[in-house]
Formats: C-alpha cells, structure tokens, sequence
C-alpha cells in the first residue's frame, strides 16, 4: 500500500512545515513573556495545572491555523476537537509539561503536529527557554536550526549502562493501569536514565542528546511529533501499548536509535 | 558547642563568597564557550568521561584560589588534594553532568564550595546553558541573583503524588552496592519524580523547583555546595549514607523542605 503521504505535493509539505514554524515562534514568544512574567493556574478535574498560558496559546495557534487552512482539523490538549473528520489535523500541546512550567523548570515546550489520515506529515518540538526547537517534514528530513538530523544507530555491543534513555516518571506507568513492574524491569535494565517530564526528552531523542525515549500512558498530542522527528531523522518509532480508558485512548511509545528502539520494545512485549 | 564557622567574621565571609561569585562568572564563561566550540573527551578508569573543558576549568579556577588565598586547601574532581591539613577547603566540580556536557544536554553546572573545619561557608551551584545560578554564605542567605530564596515547607497532608522530587538514576543506587530496593522504594513512595543526572537537581531544590533532592553514592564535591544552600534557604539537609570503597569515600544525601526531607529520610532509615 503505498503510503498516502506521498500523495501530497513536496511544495504543499514545505509550506505546512514553514507554517508550524510560525505556529512555534509565535508560541514561544507568548511562552516567554508568560515564563517570565505571571499566569493564573487551575487544576483539571484530574488534577492536573492547566494554566492562562496553556489556553492563551492554544486559542492563538488555533486562529493561526484557521486563518490559513480553514479546511483543516484542530486537536488540542485544552479546547478539544474541532472538524474531527477533516483529513488533515493539526495536533497542539501548547505547554508539554506544565506542572514544569509552573514551577519555573524551563524544560517544558510545545508540540506542534500536522497529520494527514493519521499519519505525521510535520512535526516541531520548541523548547522556549532552552532555546531548543527540532522541525521536520515528510521527505524534507529532520533539522535542529540549519542542522541536518541523522541517528547513527548504536553499535550492538554496546553496555546497557552506555546507554542513554529518557523515560517517563513512575506515576505515568501506574496513573491508567498499573505497568509498575515495567518501570521497574526498564530502570534495572537500563540504569543510565534520565527523566523530565516533558517533551524535551523526545527533542533529546530525535537529536540524539538521549539514545531513546519511553514515553507512557499518554495521550495522542504528547507524542504527535515525535515520529516524524525521529523517523525523518533515520530513527525508529514504535507504538508499544494503546488502551481506552473510558473514551480517552492512551499510548505508551518508543522512538529514537533503531536497535535501541528494539531493545527497550522488547521490555514491553515480554510484560 | 558553637559552631566554628561562627568564628569566621561576617565581612570574612562575604570576601569568600564573593569570590567563589568570581570563580563561577569564570566557570560559566569557559563552559559557554567550550559548550558552542569543541573538546576533548577521555574516559577515567571508572568508565566515566573526562574533557579537557573539565581539565582546563579547574586548572583555572584552582590558579584563581591559590592567587588570592594561598593558605587554603583544594578538592577537585580532577586534580587531587591540594593542603589537606588547612582548615578552609575550596572544593570544586567544575562540570557535574559531564556526560550530559559532552551530549550537548545542558542540565549540567559547576559545583563551588568554601568549608571551614568540615563545615560549609560559602556555596555556589551555576547552570551556565540555562542561565542559572543560586549561591549561599553562612549567615548572610541564599539567593538566586537578587531574589533571598526561602524555602516554605509543605503541608504534611500533601498526598506523595503531588511532592516533586528530584533523585539519581538507579545506577547511582547500585554501582558501589545494592541498594535497588531503595531505588524502587523511593520511586514507588514519590512517583512524581525527575531524574536530571547532574547538580541542576540541587539547585531545583535550593530555590523550591523541586520540593527535595536525593544524591546517592557521590564523592564530596558533588553535593559541597548543597548543605548551605538550603540551610541558608531554611531548608533541612540530611546525609543519610556514608561509606568508603578502597581509599574512597561516598555520601547520600536528602535536602530540601524539612518535612519531604524526614519523609524520604525514613525510607533509607527503614532500608
């Protein structure tokens, strides 16, 4: 089956990807001065902080790309979907990692996604206050700034302490369902790990700062870009769990150096 | 008894403080330009790495102390002791994180720290790529730039799921000992947890980003700073492991707001 990516014009990817570039500068000025400035902070009915940032974005990157692609499907973290059976949506996370962003943590960022039929056509991750942001396209590659992305694949004898992964936090393999054993068998296999909390470890992996990133339990906006990124850049990306909870579906995935990828996938499938 | 350092007059102090503030700007200057330029990397006997941006700092920072205070002793992560029998010890980590430094991933910082008799005076951690600095001297507070930091404490009905915590990766629980059990421990109790890998972990909990760190099984220069600083802050610090491999000597510790601290300090108590 031939991908149905291919069948949009190379032209037409580039200017969805300059798009969702703007879409990020415009985000990450308004996450500044917010940054920097003040907010208010409620709490979701579960729990978690959405804050005036988190809206105040969303609802400005949403009249961006209504402005421009009227046609188009919007999914956000904070204000639900809007034209859900268009073939093109966009997928926004304004602030990934919010509970970091109120606490003044700069390793927040957004996630700017556009996916066609399901399948990831752009992907930007911007880290505003570390100044970081990875971009990519379908068949265009995957870049830091002006830098060209490649995951060199890890040699395969490679110690497992040698090995750099990002994961979620505990909370994460347990808030749906309770996969505590899994964090448990991957922090003991893997026990050269870092966590944020955000989706600057998947920048981490699709530039390879961080070998893979296990992101779990989460829904589809957290992880939108990462294929692309990861993919684009010559990586892999697995999807190792996908359940409902209720009507919301939750995804648990895996992307970033190809046999690394395999490795830390193989922890899944044996649970 | 009294403490010794309150021997030590308040303008002493300052003296000291504001040149452990001197080292840091030339700490922070030549990791920003190491960090966008280029280094060696060497790995030590131990599998860890080393790079010349490690060598040449401390090298510096060393000539800087021997200049102004040549009566005082030196502990560095690279070059050995300098006058072990003086009373006051400058000691120095001039890259903690250094895997992280030689990925680009820029959590890692420079650790300063002043003790008298064994007792810490002076305290500076700096994150140089996130423009990050908090410093502490005895009896005059801690501060982030011009801010007095202050750390409340938390309400002891704060449910564990709603405590940030920071803590070392699960290969700093077992490389010396096992201590895995603990490592799961914690995770489980406190599962909001980040895992940074360097001493951007201290400074999230000197100024209330994180609500505790735990450092376990490092060597004194990693956590020299830490004890004043959230002292300093009206924080608890606790060294709750303390044990020599060979000629070496290892400490955990737990510091942050008083209550999280006694709280994560029973874990390790009931071990």
């Amino acid at each position: 089956m031939t991908d149905p990516r291919s069948r949009i014009a190379g032209a037409e990817v580039a200017r969805f990807r300059d798009h969702a570039l703007a879409l990020a500068d415009e985000s990450r000025r308004q996450l500044r001065a917010f940054f920097v400035g003040s907010f208010e902070i409620k709490h979701k009915p579960d729990g978690s902080p959405v804050t005036s940032a988190d809206i105040a974005v969303e609802e400005r990157l949403r009249e961006m790309i209504g402005r421009r692609f009227p046609d188009h499907g919007i999914v956000g973290e904070e204000h639900g979907a809007h034209k859900p059976a268009a073939e093109f949506q966009w997928i926004l996370d304004p602030v990934d990692g919010t509970e970091d962003f109120v606490h003044r943590v700069p390793t927040f960022g957004t996630i700017i996604a556009l996916h066609f039929r399901g399948a990831p056509v752009v992907g930007v991750i911007d880290v505003p206050m570390l100044d970081a942001r990875v971009h990519a396209a379908f068949g265009l590659g995957a870049f830091r700034g002006a830098e060209r992305l490649h995951l060199a694949d890890l040699d395969p004898a490679t110690p497992p302490a040698a090995i750099r992964i990002t994961l979620s936090a505990r909370t994460n393999f347990t808030h749906h369902r309770d996969d505590g054993a899994l964090f448990e068998a991957v922090t003991r296999e893997f026990p050269n790990h870092r966590i944020y909390r955000s989706c600057f470890a998947h920048l981490c992996a699709a530039t390879g700062q961080a070998d893979a990133a296990i992101d779990v339990g989460n829904p589809i906006w957290d992880f939108a870009a990462a294929r692309i990124l990861v993919e684009e850049a010559g990586g892999a990306f697995r999807v190792v769990q996908d359940y409902a909870v209720g009507a919301d579906r939750f995804f648990s995935t895996i992307f970033g150096r190809p046999r690394v990828v395999e490795r830390l996938a193989a922890l899944f499938a044996g649970a």
